[in-house]
């Protein structure tokens, strides 16, 4: 097998010894003589996937009991619409809008109650995440919800925004476990699986408990934190197999270091890239340099036209998903705790000799 | 390996050949330097296999181009709440009340506007399902919503209700392809993949294409039938893995004479089972003749002790999954369309040998 060098925004790279374990277990699971995917989640074998894996996500979290670990389906967006429905009875939750994602989560609380977008950069082609001091949170916001790392556009905060006590909520899909992160300064963080910690299909919660009584009790069953929460995410059958997924990530996690680990590695990933693009005048970084993310790199050549014959020629050179967001252009690589340090190598040799040849 | 009889009601038996192919292609896509699990939803080959499997369910189905063909996450439990919020913007709907998830749906759609119980078989333990001249459809309801299988208490309709003109609502998440049904007499069936179609952490709709222009505006995206249907199910990261699996049931049951082929298989296991059933004192169905389904076989021994035993016993000579759900108690074999004859042949053997030493 010959293994791409996999620079895919999500879903994206997965640790090849995860897989690898995957295809080994599929059709008979751990000689159980079944799948996992044809068993009852209600049986054992899959209950004790699922608290260890919750287990495992809580250590390489750093989170106390007073959170809940929780699991849903459907993606990090049906989030936007959940946390002003749980969190925000009543009153105005406060927004920092960085970038598509952080607009889509406005845009769906908007729907549904008072809003105060407190920061924005869409002026700038959201460029840049706030300075830390470049907004005030009021005193009687319900919370302040900010995304940690901007996909699309490849910035991401270098700090905790500090909220003078007001709940702080995160969507943090894209860099959740690729550093170290105090989660006691949060009062909620979700994150898709389908960038460090798995496959798509499942959407990871971290919730301060007294939060829970907040939800609305009108809410559809499944749309209820407290009463997803209370059922340790077996309310109805869980992602099944996602959630395996995520287990087995976070088990190669927990060997490799933790987060801490992780953040090591990334660090010197997104260094070398970045120093390839400050390299040479041919590049150009799309993020202020304040603002860059470790794990989406966006970059651009000196035209579309060569952006689109690097895409192509790293494609047939087996360096795959480095496109940009329409909404961007351009080129961006995405380099998630999976993708290995050889894979960035590559990406900055092919690079060098790409600007050598049309430069 | 040896393989288990998977009686489970779901996450249930899948196909071995489906479970072989998808261990085989899981490390290295078809070649393609690397995992499904890690593409781009956005990407040429995950595309290919979403709208195949759109198009194949389509064909299996019967479906004409009338309805849309969709895909969620969250369970087939987040449509009782979904239903009424897309198709109910006033007015009241009707429900028929067969068993636990029946119960479900009318529950949510009552906690978000007007509901009308029209039947339901509460008061005989869910044993049966309504003749169909047991009730009568108000002409003014928004829709019918019934349950056409009900996988706890082993009962399941041999008819589709006559509405008078009232678009017809079905959760089909236990039987949905196990025979053939005329799509066109439906608004709206839904149906969570882990029993008939896939593993959990998808739920199918087929969705008659008028009834989307009643989706509130007000709604979160994501729970939006008409916005989801008009991106292909692709509005965000659908649940990819679920879905190519959903795509391998499907080609198997086209090469296995689809849901006509299902059907025949199918009759035929569940009148082995029941035959063995009413073919002694000692085993007691719990769904009455008419009402009995052909999917979720409910039956006990003259005691809960021997229930037990059984249990224990069948678990031990590798028959799995025969609890019955703890609101019906006994025993319940789940038959679905991946569960060979041999399964229940070997069933039908073992009931014999435990009432010749326990009878």
């Amino acid at each position: 097998m010959s293994r791409s060098h996999n620079f895919s925004a999500g879903p994206s790279a997965l640790p090849l010894p995860v897989l690898e374990r995957a295809a080994a277990e599929l059709v008979d699971f751990r000689g159980a003589g079944a799948s996992l995917l044809e068993m009852s989640h209600r049986g054992p074998i899959y209950d004790a996937i699922h608290h260890q894996c919750t287990e495992d996500l809580r250590t390489l979290l750093g989170a106390s009991d007073d959170y809940s670990i929780v699991f849903m389906g459907g993606g990090a967006r049906t989030q936007f619409a959940l946390v002003p429905l749980n969190l925000r009875p009543t009153g105005t939750a406060a927004y920092l809008n960085t970038g598509t994602w952080a607009n889509g989560a406005i845009k769906e609380a908007a729907k549904l109650g008072d809003v105060t977008e407190l920061w924005s950069s869409a002026d700038s082609g959201f460029d840049r995440v706030p300075a830390p001091d470049a907004f005030r949170v009021p005193a009687d916001s319900v919370y302040l919800h900010y995304t940690s790392n901007n996909t699309i556009y490849g910035t991401q905060y270098g700090y905790i925004p500090d909220t003078g006590g007001v709940d702080l909520v995160c969507d943090m899909s894209s860099d959740i476990l690729s550093r170290p992160v105090d989660i006691s300064r949060f009062g909620l963080i979700y994150a898709g699986a389908q960038k460090n910690l798995g496959p798509a299909g499942v959407t990871i919660l971290v919730i301060r408990k007294d939060l829970l009584a907040r939800s609305r009790a009108d809410l559809p069953d499944l749309w209820n934190y407290q009463k997803i929460a209370a059922k340790d995410s077996m309310l109805n059958t869980p992602p099944v197999y996602a959630i395996y997924m995520v287990g087995l990530v976070a088990q190669h996690l927990l060997a490799h270091g933790g987060a801490a680990g992780a953040a090591a590695v990334n660090t010197r990933k997104a260094a070398a890239l970045y120093a390839a693009i400050d390299g040479s005048d041919f590049w150009t970084g799309h993020a202020q340099p304040g603002s860059r993310s470790q794990m989406n790199v966006t970059f651009r050549c000196p035209s579309p036209e060569l952006d689109a014959r690097f895409v192509s020629e790293a494609t047939a050179a087996g360096l795959v998903g480095l496109k940009g967001h329409r909404s961007v252009g351009g080129l961006r690589a995405s380099i998630y705790n999976a993708v290995p340090e050889a894979s960035v190598q590559a990406l900055v040799a092919f690079m060098a000799e790409f600007e050598r040849t049309n430069g």
